[in-house]
C-alpha cells in the first residue's frame, strides 16, 4: 500500500490532497490596473536575476481576480467551495537575460487550495478578503453592466485590515487590452527549511516560468482608473503604492496549467555557500 | 441634535446603519429547484393563517441565490463587501384567505446587512455559507456555460454543518421557468420581547406581503434537478426534505423593494390574551 | 399544530430559532479601557431623554470581550460555534432622569446568535472581527501571564477594514475596577418598518434598562492603557475617539439575563407625530 | 540589496514573510482523546519506512488545540489575529526502526500562518473551523471549569461539512496524561514539482522529526471521552473512525521549535529512480 496524492496531506485513496493532481482548467474575470510604482520601490522586491526595466523600470500592474477552476473531471464545479476563489495582487516589470518580463511580490488569495497551488507555482499567496464588483446578464441598478460609464471595483483586506482599493469607470472596448501585465511571468518557488542552522537555506529556492495553453479571453473593456495600496504591519505592498495610474481593463479569461519551466536553481547556489 | 438611519445602530450622520434606508435594488444569479416534500411537514410550517393548499400540498421550491444590492446611490457597488451576498433558502405553498401563496419557513445568508434587511422583511434569516456555480463570459472547461448538458451546483452549510445541495444538469431554454415559487410571497415579520413574564408575547408579530417594482429577468434555462437537505442540531429544514424533485431552473432576476404590505397582526390578537 | 421558538425562524420542534429562549446564561474575559472623547460627540449619540453628564461630559469605554454562553441546559457549550463570540463595543456616560447611566452606540460581534441577541436587548450590533490577547494556565513566552508587565491586546475590524485597537500593560490588581462602564446600561430597542411612508415610523422604538442577576467577577487587574478608533466608510464610531485615555482593566465577568426593564416608548410619540 | 524573509512572500524589510523566522514559541489548551481505529487504516496511512506497531497496531490520539504563539519578541501577541489559531489532528502510533513513534496524517487549522508553518514542519495542514469549549476562571453555568462533571467538546469542520466530534465528560486529574499521543512524532515534508513529467517527484520529500524545548505542562485533568470522525468528499480521515474510544484529558501545554531532525529523504530515492 503507498500514499497517493499530488500535495499533502498524501492518502490511501490519493483524494484528501488539497491540491488535486494537474492540469487545472482556470477561468476568471479580471480587473486589472496598469499602473507605476516608485522605480527603487520596483527594484527592491525583484527576485535575483532580474534587472530593472531601463525604458520604464516603475511599471506595474494591479490585477482583482474572481476564479473558478477545476481540475480533469471537473467534480469541483459542482461542489463550489472546492473551486471558486478570489485574488489580489501586485506585479512588476523587469529584464531576465535581456527579455522584459514580469514578477508576482504580492499576492492574496481567499481559499487553502488555491493559497497551495499557488506556492507550488511560485506565487506568494497569503490569506486575505478580495471582492470585485459583478456584472449580470441584466442591465440594471445593482448590476453595472459592461458598458460606459459603469464602475468596477475591487478591495483587498487580510488580517482585518484593508490593503488595497482600485476602481475602474468603463469606456469603451479595448484595442489593446492591459500592458503592464503583458510580458511572461517569472516567480520563485521557495520551501523553506527548519533545520537548526538552515533557516537561511531554503528547501527549494528557483525562479521559474509560467507555462499555460488552451488560452482565451473574451472582450477586452477598458476604462479610466484608480488605485490605492494601504500600509499595514506585516506588509510591505505599499512601497509599490502608485505614482502614476494608467487605464484598467475588465475581461474574462481562461487557461489551463499542468506544467512549470525552471529557469534558475537559487538553492544550488546558497548549498555551496 | 438626532440620530438617523433606517435600522441599528443610528448615529448622528445616519451613515452607520446596518442597512441603509430603502429602496434597495437587488439582481441575482438564481438556481431554483421545484420539488414536493411530505405535505404534513408543508404544513407544520405554516404560520397562523394560511392553510396546505388543497390540491398540491407538498410543493416547494429551494433557491440558491447569488446576489448584488445597493440602495439608491450605488456607492455599495464598489465596495462589494457591502453589497454581494449568497443566499438559500425554501418556499412551501399554501392558501391565505384562498389565495394561493408562498411563504419562506428557513433561509440562510452570508452577510449581515442582507440577514438584518432580510429580518425586516419576515425573513427569518440565519448566517450560513453558500456557494453556486458561476457562468462565466467564455465557454469553457471550468466554466459550465448556459447549455444543454452544463451542471451547476449549489450548497448552503451552517455552523459547519452541511445542510443542502442543489444540482440542475440544464437541458434547454425553459417555456414557463419555475411554478413552486412563483405565487406570492408572504412572511412574517417577528421581534421578540425579553421583559420578564413576556418572553412569548413578541413586540412585533404579523404576516406581511412581499411587493417590488422594476422586476426584470434573463432568459431561464430549466434541467433536470437534484436536491437532498440534511439534518442538523438546532436546525429542521430536513423535516422539508424532497419525497419527488421537480425540474431546476437557471436565470438572472432583479427587482426593487422599498415597501411591505401588512396582512395580518397577530401581535394585537395576543396582546388581547 | 403551532410554530414554536423565542426568535425567527420559528418552527414545529422550537429548535431553529436563531436565539434560543432565555434566561442566557455569560462569561467573558473583559478587557475593558476607561477613555473621554469629545463631549460634544458623546453628546451626539445619546438618545432621547438621556442628558450629558455635568461633570464628565466625555467619559467612555471601551470593551473587548471574549465571551461564553448559552441557554439552560447548556448544550451549547460543548457545541462551541453556537456558545462563544467575541465583541468590541463603546459605552458614553450620560445622564437620564437625574441618574448617571451608560449606553452603547457602537458594537461588533463575531457570531450571528449573538448578534441577534444583542438587537433583541437594544445593543446595536453589526458583524465585525474582534480578537483578544489570551491568558494560559501557564507562565511562558506565548502567554502573557495576570502579572506586571504582561500587554493584552484587542482589536476590531469590520468588512475588511480596522475599526479599533487597544492595549493594556498590566502594573497590578486593581482596587476598584474599570469606572466608566459602571453606571446602569440603557439602551434602545429598535425594529425598522418597511411599508411605504412609514420607514422613518419604526416598529419598536424604546428606551430599555439592562436587567442581569448572578452576577460574579475575578480578580481585576488594571494597568496603563492604549486606545485608537479608526475611521471606516459606513462607520462613525471614530468621532468617539480618545481625547485621553484612562486606566485599562482586564478581568472575568459572567451574569444571567432573562429580563429588561422599559424605561420609555418613542414609538407612541412617533405614533402621534 | 536583497529578498529576507523565512517564508514567502520573501521582501526587502523581510516583514512580510507569512511565517516569520523560528524560534516559534507555542501555548496552547489540548483536548486529547486517546482511541483505536482499525489497524488497516492506520497502516494505510503509515509513510514509507514506518511499520504497524506490533502490539498495538490501532492506537490512535484524537487533539483539538487552541493555541497562541508568537516569534521572538513577542509582537504578534497583541495583534492576536496573527498568533491564536485552533486546530484539529489526529496521530496513529507506529514503529520507525524499532522505536515507537506517533505520525500525523491529518489535519485542519484555522489561519494561514500556522498552516504555512505546519508545511514547513511536515504536518499536513488544511483550513479548517475548529471549536473548542473555553474553561474561565470563574466557576458558572457558562463556564464548564476543570472540574469532574464538567464536559468539554471540541469540533472540527471544513468546507461547510462536519469532520470531526469530541467530548471529554472530567472525572478527576490524571496521573500520567494521554498515552497514544505520547511517543515521538515523525511527519514527511512535502512540496510538489509542477515541471511536466514530474508530478510525482516531489521537490522535498522527506521524513522528519519534531524537536522542541522549554516544554511545560499544566496539571492534566482526565474524563471519560466520546468521538466520531464523519466522512466528506475529499477528506479520507474517516477510514480512521474509532473501533474503541479510551479516556480523554484536558491540558496546557507550551514548547517552543526552532528545529527539525531529516531523518530519511524520500526524494533521493525518487530522483534516482
Amino acid at each position: 500500500m503507498s500514499l497517493n496524492g499530488y500535495s499533502l496531506p498524501r492518502s490511501p485513496l490519493g483524494e484528501a490532497n488539497l491540491v488535486p493532481a494537474p492540469p487545472w482548467h482556470y477561468v476568471g474575470d479580471f480587473l486589472v490596473i496598469d499602473y507605476w510604482a516608485d522605480p527603487e520601490a520596483v527594484a527592491a522586491v525583484l527576485p535575483p536575476g532580474l534587472e530593472p526595466l531601463p525604458d520604464d523600470p516603475g511599471a506595474c500592474a494591479a490585477l482583482f481576480v474572481d476564479w473558478q477552476s477545476c481540475s480533469d473531471g471537473g467534480e469541483e464545479l459542482t461542489d463550489p467551495s472546492r473551486s471558486q476563489y478570489k485574488e489580489f495582487f501586485v506585479v512588476v516589470n523587469a529584464l531576465l537575460d535581456g527579455e522584459q518580463v514580469t514578477t508576482c511580490p504580492y499576492i492574496w488569495v481567499d481559499q487553502d487550495f488555491a493559497l497551495a497551488r499557488g506556492w507550488v507555482q511560485g506565487f506568494p499567496k497569503k490569506l486575505g478578503d478580495i471582492w470585485i464588483t459583478r456584472a449580470f446578464d441584466l442591465n440594471v441598478t445593482a448590476a453595472p453592466g459592461l458598458a460606459a460609464g459603469s464602475r468596477i471595483g475591487g478591495t483587498c483586506s487580510a488580517r482585518g485590515r484593508r490593503l488595497a482599493e482600485g476602481c475602474v469607470t468603463l469606456t469603451g472596448p479595448s484595442d489593446g487590452g492591459p500592458v503592464h501585465n503583458d510580458a511572461p511571468l517569472v516567480n520563485v518557488r521557495y520551501f523553506p527549511r527548519l533545520a537548526a542552522g538552515r533557516h537561511e537555506s531554503p528547501a527549494v529556492h528557483e525562479l521559474v516560468r509560467a507555462k499555460s495553453y488552451d488560452r482565451s479571453i473574451s472582450q477586452v473593456w477598458e476604462g479610466d482608473a484608480e488605485l490605492e495600496l494601504f500600509a499595514a504591519p506585516g506588509e510591505e505592498h505599499a512601497a509599490l503604492a502608485p505614482t502614476r495610474v494608467g487605464k484598467g481593463y475588465r475581461f474574462t479569461f481562461a487557461y489551463t496549467i499542468d506544467d512549470l519551466e525552471s529557469v534558475r536553481s537559487y538553492a544550488a547556489e546558497e548549498v555551496s555557500s
